[in-house]
């Protein structure tokens, strides 16, 4: 078999000349940006071929690489198919990404669903052969055990210990092992996990850990990933559901490294993620999610064994996934709804989770109503010609005056690429000094004096205007069509807004708080978030950041049986309002893509 | 690595040369004769090295082996560790066993756990984009849906059938299914899988399919399996449940190919079985069986889902698991006596299942009182020195006059060894025509005329005499060791027998019937079991031959679930009684093995 050399790495890749390079490198867990997964439409998935051959270059390539690309042998890799042995070099690197785990937690009182008491197990004799099983149930006054507790455990007679899920019996520990419980509470979004080890004794919060969602080599984005599956019906679900099952794995054993102790003491975790990633999580045909109208298997929380989909943790522990509302309001949306109390709320209140896509919660009074809308990545960083997600290198603020372009960059390095929060801090400098128009269009070069500081920014490629964020070597460009993806998602979430807002018969001056939650958001300045009219005007001054209120919801479901009720009854009772079938809403956004509030 | 060759097979088996002979065939599915499990005991695992060297013969092998063995390069593999290259002859073939599948059944009425409904899923819209949990729910009238089965089912509306357990839904398909509705009964002895495939809508068995119990590779009885579970505690649990459950996915298979149905339209399995292979199946620690004071992990009936121990059958398929009463009296015996409806019984009632185990249980007015005696395998025809189960080839009758030795062969071949009810009755005529005495000693030689018939029967060996059945080329002896292995094995009966009617205070004369259960049994004449006294002369008359009841007991269950509860409440009240912790067994035990009643 023909092999793929990889520069810096030892181990070479062997492969059959079946597939093309970009599949060979993500089956091999070598990780190439691929946000259009691998469809030929992103030129994301660039490589450089150091030796060997590959096939002549195609016309997309030509399209898609700079001429100076293709004479230094990038290559994009969904778009060849190696035949013969060949060296490659990797141009991106993983960076550790700046994520949030802390936020906003209202009080709330401790009563875990998980508990532990002692038992003495009566040892049979010659005269009285009790089974094991019926000595048990003796001493703990039940009726049956579940037989997977009598295949987890060695027969063991004495003291022991019984865990309980509320009533139920999940485990038994030879024993005395009372002073061992711990939870774990986890957001899974489809770019990044987030988990926290909780000593569910104290509700400490021992550890944390993030890792990227590693179904990113399925697809960036819910509706890549789940295509996917549509195209791999044999096996997508389970390389999907193994794919986050391994990284929470993964998550266990660090945070259990870092805390100093046993995974075999983890006995409930509590997920919030989207509606897809619960899916996918538990195994379930998420194709219904993808196409119209959009109604997913199930949205009902889930009480399952974490063994049951490959969780290694204790032999008992279970999982509980939050609810959802619909394909696209998650119980990621649901907890953080929750964590904001917006059920309880007097008054107007919006709580905006804005990433991938862009959830929008209205509160009134208590009576809660929601949509989503679909923002698209480009506020991630993603289908941004130079965008990159929120890691060392990326350049995340603007501002550009007379004096030059002044970019501030994660890590203080040399930058290498825009993530969201910066996109958007460039989008509006650029509107704010009149490069860009109202309508999203760049000006045209000639309108400018050759005397304009603004003059040497802007250049054409063709017949395209492009501004130059940073000069060779090392060009980073702002194209016309990234302004468009700022414009696309910008339009999709402030129509959900006003939308929303018209639905409930609600008035911009009736609103008392705008309450941004979520990853991203919390990199996103107010500023920012209104200045390119992401949000109106009015609500600047009404903005809170909540932080990573899906996990903290996890944390209190996970704290709290009475929470988890009041979570399941508060994702009951949201309304959802689907953008498409609402009336008027192709108009209304239409109105919302200008650059003007 | 060096390869072991075997005449007739094409492919070599590839080595490490760091274990015995034995288990290198063992591990490679080549079946060599093992009954004392590759201890260097039984001298039964005899290959014939053809090319290439082993090392020096053994004292052992030179105890255990004739010379002429010997010299024609026979070694046992259990005691040789190959080196090299090698060559052999496996000298045992797997051969047809005769089972029997058929047997008595009293009269019950049909109401199987499993039933099917048709319904109507609404279809969502944009408008309601119920998901498909809810929609489910809202048409059957339940409140939540098991999450598996979500992960089991696509999505999908309009006409489903649901399959019940009970009041449970275990199952959805698509369209209308209700014609499709079957289930499986098996019976899993130590020795024999006997499964049987049953139309659950009119109780009509459809197809019977047995095997050889493949766990035997671990051991013939089940103690010997419980060893190898001491010995190999890292994986011998996976293993022996692998064992079993393969074997029932390939009579599943060979069901259903002979009954041209789909085996995913088996929704029910009921197993019957004794209290090891159960723990086996269930992949349950079956250790504490193995040891004093003899306590089970579990006796309780169990339902679980097939497809949790890896039964490949519906996604739906259930698993129930009859009960047992203790360690060893098992379901088998549990399903035989609800069979014979022991527990409505008037007057005094004995049922013996006679096997590696002889089980038997009394009714007394329908009280039921149990014992279980070590009866060893020498009655199904194991630990003979010309023992071999009841295969083609066996020898299954035997006549002594003075005309000579008649013998009646299964499949009328020539005899290549003597199975249980052969060795049975040739020690009953060994005991009529006076050549072996009531204390199971052979007689001297000496003390017959050379003209005497019997006289050229008799030969030495050392100083051990032995009958000659057979005479060379393909000699066949009854040793003093054989007789006295089936003198244990009357022994353990028969003390049971009057153990158990001490206990309970009743006479021989006030026995009603004595009903004789199980695959072996079923092959033993009365003249053989009273003969040499298994059983007391006086219960000749009053034997009734029930067959395989324990098969019969698990088509009932899944027939019947008022059967289920019955069978459930038969175990709870059936006594059970530790011989050897019972008063004077020992004095008992040594009456009972004199061959006279």
């Amino acid at each position: 078999m023909p092999k793929i050399f990889i520069k810096n790495k030892k181990e070479a890749i062997e492969y059959i000349p079946d597939r093309d390079l970009l599949q060979l490198l993500l089956e091999n867990d070598i990780f190439v940006d691929n946000p259009c997964n691998g469809k030929g439409l992103c030129g994301k998935c660039k490589i450089r071929l150091l030796e060997g051959n590959l096939p002549a270059i195609s016309a997309t390539e030509e399209r898609l690489l700079k001429k100076e690309e293709i004479s230094s042998g990038i290559r994009l890799s969904c778009l060849v198919v190696p035949q013969e042995d060949i060296t490659i070099e990797i141009l991106q690197k993983e960076r550790k990404h700046e994520i949030l785990t802390k936020g906003y937690i209202p009080e709330f009182d401790f009563h875990p669903a998980i508990s532990k008491e002692i038992y003495e197990i009566e040892k049979p004799t010659l005269e009285n052969q009790k089974a094991f099983e019926d000595a048990l149930c003796n001493a703990l006054g039940i009726e049956e055990l579940d037989w997977q507790l009598l295949q987890k455990n060695e027969v063991t007679y004495g003291q022991i210990t019984g865990v309980f899920h509320g009533e139920e019996l999940i485990g038994i520990e030879a024993g005395d092992t009372t002073d061992t419980l711990y939870g774990m509470a986890i957001d899974i979004g489809t770019t990044t996990v987030v988990a926290a080890l909780v000593n569910m004794k104290t509700g400490e919060e021992l550890a944390t850990a993030s890792i990227i969602n590693p179904q990113k080599r399925y697809g960036l984005d819910v509706l890549t990933r789940i295509t996917y599956g549509l195209e791999n019906p044999k096996d997508a679900k389970e390389k999907l559901q193994h794919a986050i099952v391994n990284a929470i794995n993964q998550m266990i054993g660090e945070l259990c490294s870092k805390a100093k102790i046993d995974r075999n003491n983890i006995y409930e975790i509590v997920v919030a993620a989207n509606c897809t990633m619960m899916h996918f999580l538990l195994g379930i045909d998420a194709t219904s999610i993808g196409k119209s109208p959009y109604a997913p298997a199930f949205v009902k929380a889930k009480n399952i064994s974490a063994m049951d989909i490959g969780i290694k943790a204790a032999a008992a522990t279970r999982l509980y996934c939050l609810p959802s509302v619909s394909a696209y309001i998650g119980a990621d949306i649901v907890a953080g709804a929750y964590v904001c109390q917006l059920h309880k709320k007097e008054g107007n209140h919006l709580f905006i989770d804005i990433g991938t896509n862009g959830e929008i919660v209205l509160s009134s009074d208590g009576r809660l109503l929601s949509c989503s809308c679909a923002a698209g990545p480009a506020l991630e960083g993603m289908n941004i010609s130079s965008g990159m997600r929120a890691a060392e290198g990326a350049i995340e603020d603007v501002k550009i005056s007379d004096d030059g372009i002044e970019l501030k960059v994660i890590g203080n390095l040399e930058p290498i690429g825009i993530c969201g929060s910066g996109i958007l801090a460039a989008v509006k400098e650029l509107l704010r000094i009149g490069l860009v128009k109202k309508d999203g269009g760049f000006i045209k070069k000639e309108k400018l004096e050759e005397s304009d500081y603004r003059y040497d920014m802007l250049q054409l490629d063709g017949i395209k205007r492009e501004f130059v964020l940073k000069k060779s070597p090392g060009e980073l460009l702002i194209t016309q069509g990234d302004v468009r993806q700022v414009q696309l998602a910008k339009g999709a979430i402030l129509s959900g807004f006003y939308a929303l807002l018209k639905q409930a018969n609600i008035q911009m001056n009736q609103l008392h708080q705008v309450m941004i939650a979520g990853q991203f958001g919390a990199h996103l300045p107010a500023e920012s978030l209104v200045g390119i009219g992401i949000l109106p005007q009015e609500v600047e001054d009404k903005l809170v950041y909540v932080g990573n209120s899906s996990k903290t919801g996890a944390y209190m479901a996970l704290m709290s049986t009475e929470v988890k009720k009041e979570i399941e009854e508060l994702a009951k009772q949201m309304g959802y309002m689907e953008l498409g079938a609402s009336e008027g809403y192709e108009r209304l956004f239409t109105r919302c893509l200008l650059f003007s509030n």
